[in-house]
């Protein structure tokens, strides 16, 4: 097993009924001056937005609302105007991954005196300054940003999404999945592919074969999650379906699961490629790669791990071939059960024209042809993204 | 599933050579005034302790040594006396669980005028005050209490051995398994019972049947430490097998397993009884309770939380009943192969004078007949030690 370092401080608050009675203590610790970051007027039509008011009152409140889904740098940059004209002691943000990821960064931009896409290219920079402390109101199970200190960011411009770390996970979290009974099927469905794709990039790793610990916990969590999501699509709300889905999101990217890893992710930076140049769904784009990257990465010396994959989410038998391609074969069905496209002209991207700069740029962020799990060159990527034409 | 509340600070450094790089920051980050605890010789006999102050140089380190297993009030009065003589800014524990344990009482105890095992007897008084930060370097992986608050301390004078929580983790946690390589047989299998004991009680919970994020964690958790404890036992320098069973005493009591629990806890108390009328080894007693635990605790009621224990831990297969009771007898089997005695006279308890006392004081500590996962009364505990006579 590899050395690992672990040390996740975010306050956890799981359940129902916990917004009226402990937000303005969790928020008002950090000081009296709140910018509230949110995305459309969901959380307005929800109720959501009032109930969160009234648990602030006495605080001095200032708003960012309209972080788009991929959220984009121009949210950023607003915030950044934001927390600095009015030296914001704590953000808060309702919302999901998008709203969560974008304040990280206006969390840093306080702090910094340019431009925060600077930020974005750079993760060393925010590591040199200081964070706005953050607390959180999860309303989507799905990208862990609740507990982690990354955040993906576009630059609908330059037609780049970017992944960027910062010193500190959220200090508060509060994860109610009530909030979550009114999730659309499409978003709840590619929230857990999400969940289900951050275990799968952590699971098949080149330091992932000795360390049961932590195998076991994402083979668990990864069960929780194949038996929820199509619970939760059948009954929106299912108190137990989205309670497992928010506490699994949460858990697949909290640290926990890279324990020992070289962590080397691939289906991501592929479809961060997709989701820059067509801007689909973050979680059904990981869908459409996932188990094209599955067959691409297996092989005789990776079957051991599609085996144990098998065994332990699957609850496959037989001999290690059977049940590894077996496995692959289970995935593609669940995944192709969830109600959302399985293929690139299913989100409407119905040319090969983009694929080589596509995969060029994959290949080139990740270092895909040098660290991947499997490596895979600029070619590689290309044959993948075709056969996820049909 | 239940709302829960989780919130570790515990700064992991998992690994081997990290002390001399990283042991004098991670201490002096809270001053420079240290108390280094730990037990017996076999810290100077292995070189841990020239090691230790090596790395420390420069810093003003005072020590308590002598803290013995199960450890004792009399090592928690002789800290406190130090820590408060010598205005200590950290605590440096270096040791297993008996050590660690001693120091968080030690740590709130410099902040509290009286004897220290009133503290112990009210944990509520901890909450009230301070408590010094810990650094701990683990030489022994079962108790979990490096990435936890609690404590165990006995009081030989009034045949007492209480849990006691305190408000704060240890801040860092050196987790190097290569420290372990040294550990006997007998330790190294009643540290594996007691990883495996604690796994158990979490899991056998009131709210643990649709909790499947947590479940799952825990099944993980339970596979590796069946799959490594007999190779640690075969081969003691076996990195792989001491860094498995390593990580999983530190997962299995560090919050996770017991997020959304009712948490009562059954063969704990029981043994805790044992281990005080006794003195013997904490793990030994918990594999010699824990099957008999399974068989009073199975019904046709908890049936479904065995079955899934025997499917997704044992990897059985068939309808629940017969899974279920295969899972118990496959726990028995490899409690009983791990080489350590399976009945009370094994570890010379040859009377059962004492058992109605113990009993009596087992249900009342931990509500046994109140709030356990299978309610017990003094009768059952009484039947459950004779059971364990053959």
């Amino acid at each position: 097993m590899e050395n690992f370092a672990f040390h996740n401080t975010t306050d956890i608050r799981f359940g129902k009924e916990r917004i009226a009675s402990e937000l303005k203590d969790a928020v008002s610790q950090f000081g009296n001056k709140v910018l509230l970051t949110y995305g459309g007027g969901s959380i307005k039509k929800s109720g959501l937005y009032d109930q969160v008011l009234k648990a602030l009152d006495g605080l001095e409140v200032f708003e960012l609302s309209g972080i788009a889904p991929n959220p984009k740098i121009d949210s950023v940059r607003a915030g950044q105007k934001l927390v600095q004209d009015n030296d914001i002691d704590v953000i808060l943000a309702v919302g999901g991954g998008s709203v969560i990821d974008a304040s990280k960064v206006i969390a840093s931009a306080k702090f910094y005196d340019q431009d925060p896409w600077e930020l974005v290219l750079d993760s060393k920079k925010r590591f040199a300054i200081d964070q706005l402390p953050i607390v959180d109101i999860l309303t989507l199970a799905a990208t862990g940003t609740e507990m982690n200190t990354g955040s993906v960011i576009s630059n609908p411009e330059t037609k780049q999404k970017l992944g960027t770390g910062g010193p500190h996970t959220p200090a508060v979290s509060f994860l109610d999945p009530t909030l979550t009974f009114s999730v659309s099927k499409w978003q709840t469905a590619a929230g857990s592919i999400d969940i289900f794709s951050h275990l799968t990039e952590q699971y098949f790793d080149q330091k992932g074969y000795e360390n049961d610990v932590r195998n076991g916990l994402i083979e668990g969590i990864m069960r929780a999650v194949i038996k929820w999501a199509p619970v939760a699509l059948r009954e929106p709300d299912n108190y137990d379906a989205r309670a497992n889905l928010m506490w699994a999101s949460t858990m697949a990217l909290n640290g926990l699961p890279r324990t020992g890893n070289v962590n080397t992710w691939t289906a991501h930076p592929i479809e961060h490629e997709l989701s820059a140049y067509y801007d689909i769904t973050h979680g059904v784009g990981l869908g459409i790669i996932t188990p094209h990257w599955m067959e691409f990465a297996y092989s005789n010396e990776t079957q051991p791990l599609f085996a144990s994959f098998g065994r332990n989410v699957w609850n496959l038998t037989g001999d290690d071939k059977t049940v590894a391609k077996a496995a692959i074969e289970k995935t593609r069905e669940w995944l192709g059960s969830l109600e959302v496209p399985t293929t690139l002209p299913g989100v409407d991207i119905n040319t090969e024209d983009d694929f080589e700069a596509m995969a060029a740029s994959a290949v080139k962020i990740n270092s895909l042809d040098q660290k991947a799990f499997v490596k895979m060159t600029t070619a590689d990527v290309v044959n993948l993204l075709k056969a996820a034409m049909k």
